[in-house]
């Protein structure tokens, strides 16, 4: 077996077989189904070694991650995700490598119902490339420019905890063990918060994911929603962990870092009990922690209502289009 | 303005607005409407510097040859082309390499009224993934399975230039400088068989696209299919140029390298007529190559009669899934 068939051997044993893919891999393209009144939402993230995760990250957690923003990206639009594609370039085709990183990217595509239709494998500098396909139904994604002055701003799960995991790893923060495991599990195997954002559809008035820090991409919502908002840090869902360090920390970890891969989203007022309503069949809390204002800009307000600035370092790898 | 912003105003100058596209860039996801009666044809391909074109290479070219190899894959489908998103590495977000790398990409997509849907832009090693999807009526894409014995064996426009203008690059061939030039277009900007590929369906039996040798790709149609092929050497459309050096360089450039980006595909007997009479369409010339048979294999044959054997050399890069 050579390499090519190697690595196509190890794509092809991937756990789910939907009906609506006529064609999968192995063609020079795939051939899909579409289903009648819904639209494609359409998504595509790039991690590359040494910038978005360090060289010797395990490959199951390179894989894992690489499909875990990408939901986060359908998450965000309230989409329910169907097919992706994967552009992968490797050093070397280093078969343990390559079962570990199937093994956490399939891992994760199982348990949301995604399949593999196609891919590009070469040599090259450790990259991996995702494209990501799902559905909404007509007219319900979730934008960055619905939120209005008086919808409240809200989280899912826990803020923070990543930046601790990267903290840990650069050796700027010591934590017990078993603390350390749970923020280095936030860093590495976010859950992205799918479910929770098809839930979302029609209740958030605008939604986006939290990949850069929350003031970062709560910023690009209220930059596109044309509005500014009070976020009050005593409401912050801090976990534990971070709360037994957060004399040392501060703020910024849960504020002005990134990695999270939580939603936030906003919420008209008449619709915040159907959301407290449906909030108790989440996989994860949602917490609410400011609200949206008429007057632009983001305003942080600490528990003594001091006015907090967030210390943003510069964006260490450029982002677009 | 800074690197994202500067990055995200090139990307924004794009010369196609499609109707279908209800949220571009900008969101955490596209918005896309679906056509009735359609399916979807998906497919990836990365370029990695280096590997895939000389680290020197004109931007413009870069950008061009990363969405023509990819408009090439839906050619071999028979789709039509719609959007596409676009994962970038760059080492530096240098205005001048960005201005001519969307020129080359923009001018492809303007000629085929592709729209640029998303993408994502990061600091690294050189690396351009891109995605592209397009329609096809209901179960009519072009598969490589549905080559049957009888039927014709055809390529569209040249084979081997491609390769002779890498030869040019690498100092194994001199060529005429205007020789030259005409060869190394080919190698950089080969055009995508798009419309001959949408003219096709329902006429072809089996379609793939030329990347990486004729040998190879054909060899693919016939593993898919179950059959084997006879090629007559004496039938392959070779350009002047080529025929020019070709005691010189042999067959192998024509048969055994990649690059050339034509549509080799299959027609039977009785829609051979219809070819012929569509064939006057087409931007390019069409040539009957070979016959498939029965017995499996590839056999390529001399125009002295004899056997002759490609030299295929090792794959430089391995390719999956």
């Amino acid at each position: 077996m050579n390499e090519f068939e190697l690595i196509r051997d190890y794509f092809a044993r991937q756990p789910v077989t939907r009906a609506d893919v006529v064609v999968g891999i192995g063609d020079d393209a795939a051939v899909l189904e579409l289903p009648v009144d819904r639209q494609l939402v359409v998504s595509t993230d790039m991690l590359v070694a040494g910038v978005h995760f360090p060289q010797e990250t395990a490959p199951a957690a390179v894989g894992y991650k690489a499909l875990a923003v990408n939901l986060s990206d359908l998450a965000a639009m309230g989409a329910s995700p169907a097919w992706f594609t994967l552009n992968l370039s490797l050093p070397a085709a280093d078969p343990v490598w390559l079962r570990a990183f199937c093994a956490g990217l399939f891992d994760l595509a199982g348990a949301f119902g995604l399949q593999l239709v196609g891919g590009d494998t070469t040599r090259g500098p450790l990259t991996i490339g995702i494209q990501i396909a799902g559905f909404v139904p007509h007219g319900q994604a979730l934008l960055r420019s619905g939120a209005r002055p008086g919808d409240g701003i809200y989280v899912t799960g826990w803020l923070g905890d990543a930046a601790l995991g990267l903290m840990c790893l650069r050796e700027q923060l010591r934590l017990p063990e078993s603390d350390r495991a749970q923020v280095l599990q936030r860093l590495e195997r976010p859950t992205p918060r799918v479910h929770e954002g098809e839930a979302l559809r029609g209740l958030a008035s605008a939604c986006i994911d939290i990949s850069d820090g929350l003031v970062a991409d709560l910023g690009h919502v209220l930059e596109a929603s044309g509005v500014g908002a009070q976020v009050e840090l005593a409401t912050l869902p801090l976990s534990a962990v971070y709360q037994a360090v957060r004399g040392q920390v501060g703020w910024n970890p849960a504020v002005a870092r990134g990695d999270d891969y939580e939603l936030c989203f906003t919420v008209p007022a008449q619709r915040q009990p159907a959301l407290e309503a449906l909030a108790a069949q989440f996989d994860c809390a949602i917490r609410r922690i400011g609200v949206i204002e008429a007057r632009p800009g983001l305003r942080l307000v600490e528990p003594s209502g001091a006015a907090f600035r967030p210390d943003i370092p510069g964006f260490d790898h450029f982002r677009g289009p």
